[in-house]
């Protein structure tokens, strides 16, 4: 939960930008009633000066789109969205970083409406130390713990109905896993499925390393969600010398591993430490690397 | 798809019933951001006078308690949502069926704000017709495919971040389902689980009849929701001296039962004629008395 003291923006196409205290959603947006919506994140970097930039957003506009076209919204144009982008940073100026959202739902049920199209950008706090130019910061670190996905890994095959692979708004089970990962007294989760393998985190993708690979989770029939920024760390990591594979890893691989990460293009890449109570092996050099594969 | 002329009402929490095409979420409402809410449905039925009542309103009001206490969401009080259904039923004198659906949502993450509480009504059209004191109508029919759910029949025993049996607002894989079922040509859908059970359908639970026992699927280790319906038809068929039990169906028995509903409290038992495209048995008795059952 993003509690912050910096007033938030939001931005909704057709409006502008509105207070962010002010309602913008009707009780028959399908994104209310049914979760029926998908969305995509992307980091803020803001300067002292107060110029905000976004990281990667035609990526995350053309997965949005992908998105959008396998649930058969309509969505707006790029244009739009780049339009509707640019009121919204416009009006944030808070220097460091920040996570800009795009939220896409199908519309009204009771009237023709179109979709609709809300942009929100939050504070995530001060600008993150980076590793580039040789600097070396400690690895930003979490515990998790595994929990069942509840599907074995080719459940999604030849299903697009089960919506795999898509930034769905029906993120009620994500949220609840990590209510029981903090339950257990850890900060987050590695999915599992019921085959015994490893998928994601619930906001987050996943990397681990062995043996000079970097490896994460295909997409597809397991129906995890394509990364940007773990793409990024394995095309960066091909290209240093090291291994980069998608494949499966069996569970119990990942407490043998050299490291692990949750990767998001929020926070980027962060070392899981410990795993169900298990503490995991951590290679201070590969995780300053991955860091700055990832551009953190 | 609810596309009425009749105007809908709209009643949210701390300010009563609001214009319909009113907003009444903020942007950064968890029930939109990531479907973190639930909800419940259930009959409204209105006489030409205008009274309006609410049809088993104490076991939606436990069900949706039960739902929120499920989600670790702090619920209004039954006094509250009785005091918001009797708010929006005053507003509504549309003779004939409707819908009253009470939405609840984990509330906003940008500050505190408590969770967030909306009831709607929507027109369903006329009355329908009564099977009651012997009158016999053509039972209401619809077509239908299977598609796997993903997961095999025990995927929720012991998960509860699964969230199963809990009405979220995640219902995205439902109205993709949905649009899956439209686009073969089929009113509705009947999912099934990778081990070839029978579960339920996007909005409704299931009825199978064969040799004199009705059979339903049972909740708990295969997600689905409670069906209050469901539970009155199996009470009332026992009471008449039927067969009635929560079993399992392998699905190649769907083909070959001697009847097959999908249920629910809006429009109550509705007839499955036709089963991925081969004609299913129709008991036109049993129809009868399954109508009467559920109190249709």
């Amino acid at each position: 939960m993003v509690v912050s003291e910096v007033v938030p923006v939001v931005a909704v196409l057709g409006r502008g930008v509105v207070d962010a205290a002010d309602p913008v959603l009707t009780a028959d947006d399908l994104g209310l009633t049914r979760g029926d919506g998908c969305f995509d994140s992307a980091r803020v970097v803001t300067a002292p000066s107060g110029a905000a930039r976004v990281v990667d957003l035609d990526e995350h506009l053309a997965r949005l789109a992908a998105s959008a076209a396998a649930m058969a919204i309509d969505p707006p144009t790029h244009e739009q969205w780049r339009h509707l982008v640019t009121q919204a940073l416009a009006a944030w100026s808070t220097p460091g970083e920040a996570v800009l959202k795009l939220l896409l739902t199908r519309g009204r049920e009771w009237r023709p409406s179109g979709s609709t199209a809300i942009v929100t950008i939050t504070h995530r706090g001060p600008a993150l130390p980076t590793t580039r130019g040789g600097a070396h910061t400690p690895p930003r670190s979490i515990t998790a713990v595994t929990l069942s996905r509840g599907h074995p890994s080719d459940a999604f095959t030849d299903a697009p109905w089960l919506l795999g692979g898509i930034k769905t708004l029906s993120y009620a089970v994500n949220a609840a896993a990590t209510r029981e990962a903090r339950r257990r007294g850890a900060d987050d989760v590695i999915f599992t499925t019921t085959d015994g393998f490893a998928l994601d985190g619930p906001t987050s993708g996943l990397v681990v390393a062995r043996d000079g690979v970097l490896t994460s989770t295909p997409t597809g029939a397991t129906g995890i969600l394509e990364s940007v920024t773990v793409a990024a760390i394995l095309e960066a990591a091909r290209g240093d010398g090291l291994g980069a594979a998608y494949d499966l890893v069996p569970v119990p691989d990942l407490y043998t591993a050299d490291a692990v990460w949750l990767v998001s293009s929020g926070r980027g890449p962060v070392l899981v430490t410990v795993l169900d109570g298990r503490a995991l092996r951590v290679d201070d050099d590969l995780a300053a690397k991955v860091s700055r594969y990832a551009g953190f």
